[in-house]
């Protein structure tokens, strides 16, 4: 089984009174400085602040009414527990997350923000699966993957499904890659709905595990990646990386410095915010390691969730 | 003589291929937060971050050639002097820009990155008056004064004029106050173009001149203010103060901290960048000196230009 464009437009259908149909931005001194035309497909506004609630939201919105009932779980403690429990608490039912002990502050009161129903475990893999299985056996709550779930990449792949409906013309997308769900969804959408078109995935090179992964041909394991793109941790998933392996292009890898540089360009000249996840796809452009010299680019910034007290160009 | 609705009508028209047509953003958790409809005019992504591009351009197309030939001059510290700049270098003429010695270098670096040409003087207002005008006798350039004149108030009001056609059930616009030039031109398209909306100007408490001046009735000039909004610093103008006593409601000051406050949030929210002076205007529904609940109020985010290395909310 695996995800098709009708899913996605699905998808779209399902989520659209819930979810917003985000803006593509311009900016004139991006376009000059990378020589390109870059079409930036804001996910940092979309609803909890990233692409997440697009992916949460379907797997939410296709349960049926019993189903539903019981709930939904996860463990997460990124924005894909926000935009579970923001999801669930629209349709009006319990959104179980397990996070792990020592996930920040802000992180544990967005989640109770939206009405999550928190439960903390040690930070470990183990503990967070041990824990989360425990609550599915008590509760009967559907659980939602935050990336290897048919439901959830085809929810993220209405973002490109939007951006090549806005910018029909494009050459290339890129999207960033974490576990994959973004990539995954993207990649359908884009190929499926434009012939010829490029996919092309944005990864930290301190957490290159999806490059080093599509290499070997099997999917290789983060292990302790350490990053400003925290968003990117994650390794593939067994839904994500054929999916991947078809669809994308290439994996380009950037530096920490050229993350940081794009995206404070970002935030100085086009005035929106962005987080280090988001920001490698410009970086893609800025280190300019390929050739995209006058394409048309479109690029998903997948989120804008920062802690605006400490900001990493900041000593 | 004043500035008509026709005025700003011809200033769109003529602006239109150079400036951009900013969008409306709107944010569910801002609503909740000050209980009122809010839409975001956002002049934050208008050329050079700010709404002075508006006016500068408009001043600066409205020249015949035979006066465009001999360029622009202004004295300007801030976004005027950009604008002017960029406008100028649109438009192939010579800007000539006096600025005090002691202006900030990245500023300094603006100006001189749109090509104007800089002239410094001592950081007096009488050393960059005799300055300016040494420059206009010698080069014969048209000054193009930041907010008294005509074709700039013009110019500035086109945003409200956008603001109104997108949104055409406002009850209120908030605009904020410096030297009027944006007051103004907002105040005639909102009133000229619908009858019965309220136009509210937003004041620091700080530099409260343009209050103190409504209520004296006659103009009080700016002594030396304090405040982070550092775009509102001017007196009202000539020109401006009888616009601003026919058409504006009232002036609400608000505090350095209700400013602080308000541009953290719409940048945590919004995941948009502004400025402390666009801030004000947040700043009036955040306080809630005044009861605009359940309206629809439609707000003119002045601009965007931030340093990113030292932010008011940092110690």
């Amino acid at each position: 089984m695996t995800v098709t464009l009708s899913d996605i437009k699905e998808a779209a259908q399902r989520i659209k009174p819930y979810a917003h149909r985000t803006p593509v931005l311009t900016n004139e001194s991006l376009n000059q400085q990378v020589g390109a035309r870059v079409f930036m497909k804001c996910e940092n506004f979309q609803k909890v602040g990233a692409f997440k609630f697009r992916g949460a939201s379907n797997a939410v919105w296709s349960l049926t009414d019993e189903e539903a009932a019981r709930g939904v779980v996860t463990h997460s403690s990124g924005n894909h527990a926000q935009a579970l429990a923001l999801a669930a608490k629209m349709r009006g039912i319990p959104a179980y997350i397990v996070m792990p002990s020592n996930a920040p502050q802000v992180k544990k009161n967005a989640v109770a923000g939206y009405g999550g129903q928190i439960t903390f475990c040690e930070p470990t893999l183990e503990a967070r699966e041990s824990t989360m299985e425990r609550i599915r056996l008590d509760t009967r709550a559907t659980v939602v993957h935050p990336y290897d779930n048919e439901r959830v990449i085809a929810g993220q792949g209405t973002a490109a499904l939007e951006l090549v409906k806005d910018i029909p013309s494009l050459d290339v997308i890129i999207a960033p890659v974490g576990g994959g769900g973004l990539l995954s969804g993207t990649s359908i959408a884009a190929t499926e709905t434009k012939k010829g078109i490029r996919v092309i995935a944005a990864e930290p090179e301190k957490a290159d595990d999806a490059f080093r992964s599509l290499q070997a041909g099997e999917i290789i394991p983060s292990i302790n990646p350490k990053t400003v793109a925290d968003g990117l941790l994650t390794s593939l998933g067994t839904l994500t990386f054929p999916i991947i392996q078809k669809r994308v292009e290439q994996i380009v890898t950037v530096s920490e410095a050229g993350i940081i540089e794009a995206m404070k360009f970002v935030w100085e000249r086009a005035k929106i915010i962005i987080e280090p996840s988001a920001a490698t796809v410009i970086a893609v452009l800025w280190e300019k390691k390929i050739d995209l010299s006058g394409l048309e680019v479109g690029v998903i910034l997948s989120g804008g969730n920062v802690d605006l007290e400490k900001l990493p160009w900041q000593k």
